[in-house]
């Protein structure tokens, strides 16, 4: 469920980003708050026992064990461990996010190069576009927590309509011991040459291109399989873990308010409530916590993909794509800038002030003799009353705009 | 509305980028005033509550009460963080500038691959080409908010002309929850498959050539909307502006200036103005400026995409591709090198300096048997008097080189 | 033996990775515990000979020469060092990985294209599949010790099926002083060309194909022998394992606690277990580990590639393609979703969640004539008791849903 | 005029880089030495004004200020801030370098698929050569202002021979707004396919090859343009220049030496010269200065592309490549080591170091069954009598080599 | 002369890079020992000086004076700049790697796709091959010095038979003052495109996917030489270098130990020898050794790539791909797992570890349906008596597998 908020950062405005700094969901506070209350309880609990359960022996104690864990968390390089750690956890993610298989590359050869209107072609691209839904299916169900839940065996595959039961027991029959999610794409790349052979597909050059479609779709399955496989070294996300839980609890002590009579210095204002550790721990944790959603993306985190979405999608589109739009297109009509060789798209009132003249080339300055004027571009905005705003369609025709442009 | 500055920085000069800092437009004044005079106010406040307000005693907490939020300041990892996150949304970024969907290279193909200057020709060029463009369409008013300020409805899509009311009709009649923008595209490779049909695109391998490239077009667009849908994770971003935040808040209070008479270290002398607190405010706030104005680059800010100039130009340049320029070349006549092995064109005066040997490879001082000799070309310079040069075409006559050199 | 923890941290939880700490396979414990407890051995023997051994004069140029140590053990760039190279060790760690030869795409191609279901249509195609197998074979074998543990010799290549001895008669009479894993590659290309004139490829496009997936598996092979070649510059492991090492040498005399009655600054505590310095240890060790596991991903660590594995995935996946499911396809039957154009596959009830409405862009709010409704779908949520849940498969029927959604 | 200094890096020598400090072509101190002089003469200034002119009083409050900015100029990030900037910067220069446009791979095609020695023949092969280069000609006119000295008129483009007078009113006759640099792409690809029409290209399959590479060559004119027009963000290079600026304003006060008599902490020195200072400055500035040449590397700075040369040159080649060398092949004969089937070239004495023997992988030394020998290789050095070395060609004739090996 | 230790690390074993440490070769002390011995001898008589030499009054001087410089030289960056400079070095160093011109790919299209194993067919694909080598070796006679020691001249390429005597006539009439190496890629393809004509290669199918290979190979020449004209700007490694040579002047006087006497901070040790900062040089000095060698990759360095033993292997390797192994392919026979579906290539003793299941996707465990069972696969491995161990095939036969599991 991915959280997306473009449409609230689509300006840089007046202290820009702190609307985002007050939403909930798929927020720092929803995924830190446990640990928060956490750390506080147990620096309130420890403050406590300084304050007042601790001799008078015992606190100068405390008070030198605190001020040694405060020296060494300044040490621990928390920012840069994370810095290098989040990095490679964001890229990875993102090559996750661009490997998700889309059939639309291949619905479109198919809808094109596969022939034929009657039952047994639809058949077949229906077929064709089946097993790629079905290899993406079958991939989906062994990455993705939220795709198992779903399709827990393989009668709920059947039960949905992505294998025929026939299909499933040519599945099953095929005996390996390793993941079988490649085996419906050879019957895709047989069943495509059988409809060569069957003129279905008109020759070679239309097959291969298919083909060549499909291997691009299996790999994007393969890729993901390999992120699920092989995840960031465990060693570096230990290492990590250590370092961040290391520095917190050396915070928990370190970062006492200390006895303020007795002169240590740095310690001479009690605020009781420890303001930027606190914060430093939102910090810290809250990049710590990116790491944690992005590093499988194909959980139930509010920012994971939404791996169920694309299937339900991607079957839906790819049907609709080969077969009731194969070969159903509008009549083609002229376009209303037939003859007309400078097409100009009209502006409305609201995003006039978008039209602007074209970009030339940075020496355009320079060169007196480039004659290309962008000037009279400005003039081609078509204007519409404000007041007639609300009534779609509301550009007006073409030949006002120098009239309207002159008044207003 | 991009703003390019490239011809300001075409040469390292003398204090090169200080021209740069006296710029509004884009700059990082006009995208940071109103913080700067509210954290400007604000300390100003503060500082003289301090000054005046306050009684003896609350000063003194007040001053203890600044140096603990200055001590802790320092502390904060603004410059990592920033480092880290701004670099991830540039690239994000320039990913997307990357990936504008633009229709030349389809535009070449179409043009020159359906054949025929006739009414049904230009229909099937010029339909194609309005598909491509419905497509980039749809997806800008998808992303972009400057877009659908212009395209507000379908109803101005079909005034602009991008598509036609039955094609309107036929768009609407496809049930489809999911974003319908790959529709124009299934209409394009079923029309471009029928066009191969019909003899106007010659074979399969036009053809395939027309629909990967179609492919490429399609994959420009789904990427820009994945953009859109998948951002940077939105706890990342409430790190980094928390980090800010917090930090300049440290700052309203740690760098105040404290009593001098007091004899605090560091604070032996009473400036009034914070200068260097409010540069460091214009750093790390434009810094994240940065990434607030990229983030999301299909807004109004000023560094950000011109989505509608795009559809524009992309309409008009591949209307006049496909029809009026079909087939459509100047006569082929011999060029003045015809005959003459070895081509030069000539130096204006102005760029003499530019005429250089060529490079040969770093190991050419080396071998004594290398016989290619850079040296003669420095004669080729075609050079003309320095007070005909107004007056275009101002190349001197070839044969002319070798004594306009010697003169000068 | 790759350690994959993906289904650990599927989901961002209460302090998330914290259960990754307690892993030993794989774990940053694993591979440090030896020079863990060196490290601790020498720590404690150092400490018992300062507090112990030594005259009160030692004593005292000890505490200089610790307090010496420690002040330069602090300007020790471990961290950048370590970042940066890490980081370049990581990425070419994983572009081993995505380099990995699978034989995948090409099995699919020989599978549809190369033609006949006789006894020498099936020894073309696993023939062809076998010489595939014999390159990346012969490839491991020079990089991965675990495959040379296993082959060590050319004739357990002969005897294990992946070459016969004629072959290797043939191969061994090739001389080359030069590594000759591209031999069964000629072999190859010059089958398929064979097979092509037989009729057997059906036209020089399935031919080309075919011979361009075969260049990618070989540069897969020969990126794979590259970085073993070429590996990351001795000079640079070494300055940061002298970096490391250095550091932890400083520390071991530095990090001493000395005696805190002669009132050394930072030194009033003695704690007798340095546990800063050895959380420290375990952090940038554990680091340097990360490197020294990924730098050569073809050994025995933990989390190596399975070199073995994947011969014998491939093989038996391959010969399975090309010769079993050769045109041996599943009798293809209409799917559930004939003639229903609005294809919705059921979501079980524990799935119910992820059933969400499509994002159709970040403009959506903006455009009030945008109709694309997404608020239906969630009506399309096939649910099941969840009493019934264990005897799959379990979703419910259609019709039933929108009753059932009244009342759950 | 791009720096090379390749050569004088070829090895690691002896303080390798310390030549490189005493260049100044291209060089820091070329770059600087402006900013330099003003740097240390306002300096000075602020020097004998603090030691001569101001009275004690002044002086006292002169030095408060001096801590006082010297404290603030270590906190300001200048490192991070240049080192993540100039990083950004370097990419996009290196990637624009990356996408300069050379028409070698289209003119192969294009002197081997468009056919006929004739003189049509020939007119066509030039003639889509030189779109091919007036194409780049016009991207590098609106980008390097070098260029657009050379030709600052389309009379220029013109009169050398880039554009025929009849091409230039066709030209001009195409009306749009917005840059015209497409429209030989187009005259080149419907061309190309009247080519393929009258037989010149042979088939298809000819022509879809050269449109590809076509398409190629524009994606890079096209990139370079994007470059131009989308510069690093305005705001992020003015907080670095900021940044800088305000870094050495600090510095102009706060590294002033002050009275060692008064005791201040870490100025109980008075150099004069502020050594390390004016170091620093050579550093930063120098990094910005990296910034600065490369941000727009059309320009006249010493490490700028040569926009003019690449003109010259690829259209001298291309010509030549695509009229001259058409179908101009010297004859067949066999080579030296025609049934050799171990061809060995020989090696000089000066080079015979470099004869190694073949690394087989890393495992060779594990598996005892490896039989490959790269022993042998060694003799086949060919070495020659070190007096004999200048008269070329000097290799000892193949036989020798066993005999010469033994005595040397 | 690549350095290559990837056979030391392929395991993580106790203190794993120390071994690393102990070398020589290629090793940071063969690098830097003349500029450690410098460094060493300049801070000893320094030292020297201070310590007998000077006169109280100057010692007071030197000793304010190395306390400046000590404070300084911690702020010098070294380590960004380093970081930043070197992973921009590394980068350019792989790419340069990944850029090496193969034929392999060539070579094998060549072998299946030219045919006719008569006289004339050979000619052409040795001819064909031996431009493509002769390509390579001039772009590296350009960038290596290597390979320029080893063909100064161009009668050396002639006479090692990389180019015929009239070849190079035709090559050396050929005129244009800029680099050569692209004329035999003319060649190349004016000769592939004859072969068609004369039916030697079958049709344009297979002649443009052997001029795209031949671009491809173009391209990385070209590369190459990009490179090595256009370096990493020069001003960049002017400022790393000062950065680094500037600290470690200011080290040479600032490290000194001070009379621990006078009690300076920070001095009261006086250990003679600088233990620490003669470390740090090996760290900084090392490090930006690294950039050295690789800078240019085409140099003597232990680390440079062997471009003359590049040249050599390509030359014997193609010459016998597409001569002696042109359809000279082994007879193809039935292989051992015919009619077995379940393929599994035994294991020997000592890898028998190796064998584990497959990995079926992180949700494997969440799934009760899924049925693949990997258990089944262990029983598999086939065992060897230790004892059996050396004489070669040691594989049991398979029926033998489940007993002797049973045993061992």
């Amino acid at each position: 469920m991915t959280v997306t908020y473009s449409s609230k950062v689509a300006n840089a405005t007046f202290f820009g980003f702190h609307q985002l700094l007050l939403r909930w969901k798929g927020s720092i506070y929803k995924l830190l708050y446990r640990e928060f209350i956490l750390f506080a309880l147990l620096y309130t609990v420890l403050s406590v026992v300084y304050r007042i359960v601790l001799s008078e022996d015992q606190k100068r104690l405390f008070e030198k064990l605190s001020m040694y864990c405060d020296k060494y968390a300044e040490q621990i390089p928390v920012t840069f461990v994370l810095g290098f750690y989040v990095t490679l956890v964001v890229n990875r993610w993102w090559n996750q996010f661009v490997n998700l298989p889309w059939p639309d590359r291949l619905m479109f050869h198919i809808s094109s190069c596969v022939q034929g209107k009657d039952e047994y072609g639809r058949l077949l691209r229906r077929t064709l576009v089946r097993y790629v839904n079905l290899t993406s299916l079958l991939i989906f169900r062994s990455v993705s927590t939220a795709v198992c839940k779903r399709f827990p065996t393989m009668d709920h595959v059947v039960e949905a309509g992505f294998m025929t039961p026939e299909e499933r027991k040519v599945f099953e029959n095929i005996r390996s011991p390793h993941l079988k999610y490649w085996i419906p794409v050879v019957w895709f790349s047989n069943l495509a040459s059988k409809a060569r052979q069957e003129g279905r597909i008109q020759d070679s050059i239309d097959l291969q291109n298919i083909l060549n479609e499909m291997n691009r779709f299996r790999t994007w399955c393969a890729t993901l399989f390999g992120y699920n496989w092989v995840g960031v070294p465990l060693v570096y996300t230990q290492v990590v873990t250590l370092a961040v839980y290391t520095f917190f609890f050396a915070c928990l002590i370190g970062r006492q308010f200390l006895d303020h009579t007795r002169g240590y210095q740095g310690h001479d204002l009690d605020l009781y409530v420890p303001i930027f550790t606190l914060l430093q721990f939102f910090f810290y944790c809250g990049w710590l916590k990116v790491a944690e959603q992005l590093i499988n993306p194909f959980g139930d985190d509010d920012d994971d993909f939404e791996a169920n979405w694309i299937i339900d999608r991607n079957l839906q589109v790819s049907l609709l794509a080969v077969d009731e739009m194969h070969m159903n297109m509008p009549h083609m009509t002229k376009d209303i800038y037939w003859n007309d060789c400078d097409a100009r798209p009209p502006y409305t009132l609201a995003a006039a002030d978008y039209c602007i003249p074209s970009f030339l080339g940075s020496t355009t300055d320079m060169g007196s003799g480039i004659k290309f004027s962008g000037s009279c571009t400005i003039l081609s905005i078509f204007l519409m009353f404000a007041g007639f705003g609300s009534s779609p369609p509301s550009f007006l025709p073409r030949c006002q705009v120098l009239e309207y442009f002159k008044y207003e």
